[in-house]
């Protein structure tokens, strides 16, 4: 150990080093850049790095990540820090890896349906840049306007779409990755179809930069259909919304959208815009967004029709059809905004829940009972289509944060509610720093020592976003 | 190392034990068993087992497995043998743990769209029970009217649906996995979303029985699609099907199934089978089989016709359209039986190659060249859409085994030529024992050094499905 422990130096040791390999101007250790890097969207945390370092491409990661490892310094990656779960917070300090510089779509190809690009394009820039060919690359997250497609791979994000179209790992055909220890490997093949060996794209996929550095992506594309309907739906009653969600399924049909945002969740948003003329009655619980696309209008009117004719049986509200595509997009600004919006509002915890589709119901009403039980007020929102219900939390005369030991209880027993309920703590946000210590509510320490023992492989030093997801013995 | 090779104990001294757990009419030690167990579909291989195990239940297999682990002895898990690249073969004999007697459908769940199955269901016997809820779950290898389910989530099986609905990969939500060291865990939850830890479920899927032996298995169902419409398309030159192939989707169609046969397997196919009139005459170089399916009939018509329009820019020939089910299942069985026709004609080696869909003319191309140069005749038949060809080889006067070392210089030859397209060596077989001496033409020694790192955190003792996908050190 003693030896061991000699080996480590500190990171200032390494800066001439780390400038001759991405250049002078990239490395910052003025307090002004590291402040700025010490934080992501999650709530209440802060931590700065020693170093933040803005590479601009694989062999100068390499280089870096060498140098780290031999040194056993801690590497936190970071995309565009958009995150929900302090994934990207460097909590050891250490070397701040910023994505940013690998920032181009290195090819669209036309003819196989793919796109190559480097991890620090924003998600919605490269959606827009395959759109022009014609081309769909479906997986949304709120964050979209903002976030990089690197991060949404460390997350397997979805976003509305997912309920059709799946969700990142469903369109990530390879990736180029930089280990924990300098070596740079293509984890798959461009094929659409691929038996050879373990997936490691897929382990990757999801694993929030614990395993090795993304920086390049190969995703598999669409043709994007050329219609879109989408209407707004209020219910009086949240379960019922439930319930009428796991029906539209079941009769048959698959939505593009199928969101439910909370009358409360709503009223706080629509007070942020007055662009959509949004009904917020008192009498209104909550309201289904649905979404149907397609190649061919009639059929998608019919769809709509039908639809909205099955939801008559669940006590719906006057149906709001959105008429033109300015409709549309207000409509989507406001569903987009709700997060910001309720965070604001003082509901500063948000958890990432999902359950069968069935079981929405169930969910909803267990944490309204928990909410009374645990004195919380919670607003819930999300991709219902999926089971894949965001639920914020805030509680009246206390700062309801991460560090104030009155949450854990409450987040333990919402999770055990949901493991019960056959789901999961977390849908497209990642585990990351802040819902790690739940992880033994729905994993086995089996399953955990696995998925330690899988991180050994990857990172014998445990350099590479440390204490993320779980903490190594 | 004395020490540890003492502990190793004959297969014989378990058999006792063995019959305890599974019970006596389940342990099976006499000669003509054996032999049964000892080869699958792939050719010219036979290797026994020192004793084959039919259990019924995952804490059964646990406590198998518990007692081979401690002893060191090989176990190799079987679902219904008809796989093409030996990865059900007990080549270092051991335990054969077959698995026919797990083969109830547990739950079809028509609120989640979800079915719950023991992996020992033949698929089509899964696939029409769902279709009776009005469900679908497409991935349909050609083996699917024997080949368990179990089976296809160890190579990550495809089919022709595949290149529209993906394939089995796309389907699987969770998994009950005995572990080799006989710890029973689920890899995931039931839920359509899931970021929470490492994606053991898709890293178990098509892992081919060297990390656990699946026990159940969760799968995301689909509404079934009402109608479809089915046609042949004859070309006179292969290198333009191929071509023509990459414009389908180019332009903006989705087929539900895009198969390409060469001529040469046609010819073959239908002398087995009288009942359907496929032209073959000496014009043809290939076919392609392409279906469409959906809800909206006049939308199918549409689709078919502007699909034929499009062809006809590649010189193809006069169109078939099979008119009724009749005639639909007819050209389905031709397509299913090609695999077997061709082999029986003595095209024993059959490969499962891959590439970017584009790419499907240059490798075509290529195959032919290969086979003026290594002397070989091959043909070709798959599943165009996604660039998936299977490549079928004979030569004359040679015996053209795997034991034939004039084999490999020829398949080393075709697989550079399948990594110089971008596309790896197996897209829904496999790799298991046949191709294993292949996989460092497509994955540097960093991959499988991380894959051997992962197969010995599952698999301390290296005893399940040992030497199969790689050998470790």
């Amino acid at each position: 150990m003693m030896a061991a422990e000699k080996e480590i130096k500190t990171v200032n040791a390494f800066i001439e080093q780390f400038k001759t390999i991405v250049g002078e101007g990239f490395v910052f250790v003025d307090e002004e850049v590291l402040n700025n890097y010490a934080h992501d969207e999650t709530e209440n945390l802060h931590f700065l790095p020693d170093v933040v370092i803005k590479p601009r491409t694989a062999e100068e990661i390499s280089a870096v990540m060498k140098l780290c490892n031999a040194a056993k310094i801690p590497v936190t990656p970071r995309g565009a820090g958009t995150g929900l779960a302090g994934g990207a917070l460097p909590h050891f300090g250490g070397v701040l890896i910023s994505m940013e510089r690998l920032n181009s779509i290195i090819e669209i190809d036309e003819r196989n349906l793919q796109v190559t690009t480097e991890p620090g394009v924003i998600t919605e820039v490269l959606q827009n840049a395959v759109k022009e060919k014609g081309l769909f690359y479906p997986p949304d997250p709120s964050s979209r306007g903002s976030c990089f497609i690197g991060g949404n791979i460390s997350a397997n994000s979805g976003g509305p779409k997912a309920v059709k179209y799946g969700v990142v790992k469903d369109y990530v055909l390879n990736l180029q990755l930089v280990l924990p220890t300098g070596e740079i490997i293509w984890t798959g093949a461009n094929v659409l179809k691929n038996s050879t060996g373990y997936n490691l794209t897929q382990l990757v996929v999801g694993s929030e930069g614990t395993l090795g550095i993304v920086t390049k992506i190969v995703l598999k594309l669409l043709p994007h259909p050329k219609y879109d309907l989408l209407m707004l739906v209020p219910f009086n009653d949240l379960e019922k919304a439930g319930a009428a969600v796991s029906a539209i399924f079941r009769a048959g049909f698959t939505p593009s959208a199928l969101e439910l945002v909370e009358i409360d969740a709503l009223k706080i948003v629509s007070k942020m815009m007055d662009s959509v003329a949004v009904p917020v009655n008192d009498d209104i619980a909550a309201h289904l967004i649905i979404e149907v696309d397609g190649n061919h209008m009639d059929t998608l009117m019919n769809e709509m029709e039908a639809i909205a004719t099955l939801l008559a049986d669940f006590d719906c509200g006057e149906i709001f059809f959105a008429d033109d595509a300015q409709q549309k997009a207000e409509l989507w600004k406001l569903r987009r905004r709700v997060a910001e919006a309720v965070k604001l509002a003082g509901y500063t915890i948000e958890e990432d829940t999902v359950v069968p589709r069935a079981s929405l119901p169930a969910l909803i009403h267990g944490v309204k009972e928990l909410g009374k039980q645990y004195d919380f007020h919670a607003v819930c929102y999300g991709h219902a289509g999926d089971g894949n219900l965001h639920i914020r939390i805030k509680k009246e005369g206390s700062i309801y944060s991460l560090n104030n030991p009155k949450v854990i209880p409450s987040l333990k027993a919402m999770f055990s509610l949901v493991k019960s309920l056959g789901g999961t703590i977390s849908g497209e946000h990642g585990i990351g720093l802040i819902q790690k210590e739940y992880m033994d509510i729905v994993f086995d320490q089996t399953n955990l020592s696995v998925m330690k023992g899988i991180k050994k492989v990857f990172d014998p030093n445990n350099i590479l976003n440390k204490g993320k997801i779980f903490d190594l013995a």
